[in-house]
């Protein structure tokens, strides 16, 4: 390989999380040579800012990938599932944030603090990076794993609306805005009402509300999202036999999903040691003094790019397991900056010699 | 015993339970001879309609129990305390939805679908009714616990702002109304603003956010409200060696409480035989068909009496555990309506020659 900066695309440059991208191209260190913006015909010729220079939005197809080292794919799966192939063909890494891939065998799964060297071995050329609510968490527990050896987790999700799209967020606006001012303690019928009145991704209202139901139906009760955190956790721990149980529930909160966590593992687990590696690990900030008020919260953590922990505690019945609740910006470590982070370890290749 | 109505005591009528309960009374099939509603000082003289009849308010002191036979506590712990033995020692059975007497071992903890006999046994002359968060969950699970013997509970909340009170729902008011129409993208800020101009009993803003603290520092890391569906768990089934992780998470609704439970048993359960017991145990309702919706939530459940379980499915990796989500009224079945239903066993002693 030549020392080169190398070329990028990003796919789906006008999408929520593409928009997350940009800003993120534009305050890392820059490893790239020329940034393509690539998007559906219907949103070429637009305009946008990355790297301080303004940059035209080009239409997706076989030739726009032409001369790209790297493409980043942050669109729906089957578009995903169809363009991915096209530009690994064309000679591009394709580093995917769709399900499209994730538990294709010849397709790593990647979080750079914890399996950094699966990128390596990419047999279509594709690299996968993980559902948002994996994410969520599996920073903090793959630090933990690392020390004393996971063996179970029973997983409940605070899911934020923004994990559903665009289409989440708005609904969650006009839920709000219909009950603006009413006396809340009347407000489930006017939400339902809100709830005709408009799209949702959801099952049910989500403003005053939750909704323990995410994706689709996969079969003997459990969501496609339950099983998405199960096979991935299995995944890019490499624990083919990790018991995962997981419950997913959204909830009236726009951005970063928290997650409650009981974790069993092999080895004992000493609460302070549990803190250091987590105090210590890269990507985690423990935040964890209850008492004072420091526990993390969706609030808290809205906009940065770490995995915050707190309500760190031994289980009382088990010496084996503690309990936790974590943090995570669904947007950022969620999507764009783990696909970005996974991006500059391929960038770095291009600049060994 | 004599053949007679039972007399009544309200304490605390004109509180937000107590208002419930006066609606209760005019619902349920009428057991009572006098009604005496009564509450502190400042509140007395107000008129309150239970039974279809104005009612004045009279102020609680010691006389006012003179000829009550049963006397409903619904007021804080400290008013509980110490004037819950004055009710019994004036020969009231005093039945106490405080926090105060539910770990006492001379205090039955009752709820009525699952340990009714309990309550005949009150050396102080007082019964307890649980904690809201445990309701929620405990009519399911002991109908469960009767068939398959229960062994662990792993149980994550999802409690509506009404459980810290009126206060609890004052706040999420003053927060939503200050984000009404703003970009809900940028709110965090919004809601943390709005935190310093009212009054809150949460730790951290509950307006599109989650908040993992109820309660007080329980020490080693845990909330009291986490440890009283340990204990109260553990003492309604008469389980002293139940094991129990219990995480509660406020969140922005208004009335119900929801539980995410994984629940690990001493034999083998078949979903469909957990199915069956569900759909006919007093007290629950069965609502579990995710893929066409159906699963309860909150502005489901919302002004029912029963605990609503859904999202029943076997644990992957555990034939003996299943995981649920259940849901209830924290303001009925989690307060006024266990109160009324233990008030209404003890009515029947009076009816009995």
């Amino acid at each position: 390989m030549t020392r080169r900066r190398p070329s990028l695309a990003v796919v789906g440059a006008t999408g929520a999380i593409g928009g997350v991208m940009l800003q993120i191209l534009s305050q890392h260190a820059d490893v790239w040579g020329e940034v393509r913006l690539l998007d559906s015909p219907h949103a070429a010729g637009r305009k946008l800012v990355v790297r301080g220079e303004e940059c035209e939005v080009l239409p997706l197809g076989e030739s726009a990938f032409d001369g790209v080292d790297v493409a980043l794919f942050l669109v729906p799966d089957e578009v995903a599932a169809h363009w991915g192939p096209v530009a690994a063909a064309r000679g591009a890494v394709v580093v995917d944030d769709s399900a499209s891939f994730r538990l294709d065998d010849d397709v790593p799964l990647v979080v750079p603090e914890i399996n950094p060297h699966a990128a390596r071995i990419r047999p279509r050329g594709i690299i996968a990076s993980p559902n948002c609510t994996t994410l969520s968490l599996i920073v903090a527990i793959g630090a933990l794993h690392a020390e004393f050896g996971l063996r179970q987790l029973v997983v409940s999700s605070y899911q934020a609306v923004s994990g559903a799209g665009r289409d989440g967020v708005a609904a969650l606006r006009a839920q709000l805005s219909l009950v603006a001012g009413t006396d809340l303690g009347t407000s489930p019928g006017d939400v339902r009402r809100a709830l005709g009145e408009g799209d949702s991704p959801f099952a049910a209202p989500v403003a005053l509300n939750v909704v323990p139901w995410a994706g689709t139906d996969a079969g003997d009760g459990w969501s496609s999202e339950e099983l998405a955190i199960r096979e991935e956790c299995r995944k890019i721990l490499g624990l083919p036999d990790l018991k995962v149980s997981a419950t997913c529930v959204y909830v009236p909160v726009v951005a970063t999903h928290s997650m409650s966590v009981h974790a069993r593992f092999e080895n004992e687990v000493a609460v302070e040691r549990a803190h250091e590696i987590l105090a210590t690990a890269p990507g985690v900030v423990l935040f964890d003094s209850p008492a004072s008020g420091d526990f993390p919260t969706p609030s808290d953590v809205v906009g940065t790019d770490p995995t915050w922990v707190g309500r760190v505690r031994q289980s009382m019945d088990d010496a084996r397991a503690i309990e936790m609740f974590i943090c995570g910006d669904n947007l950022r470590k969620g999507a764009a900056l783990n696909v970005a982070q996974i991006a500059e370890s391929v960038a770095a290749e291009f600049h060994r010699d």
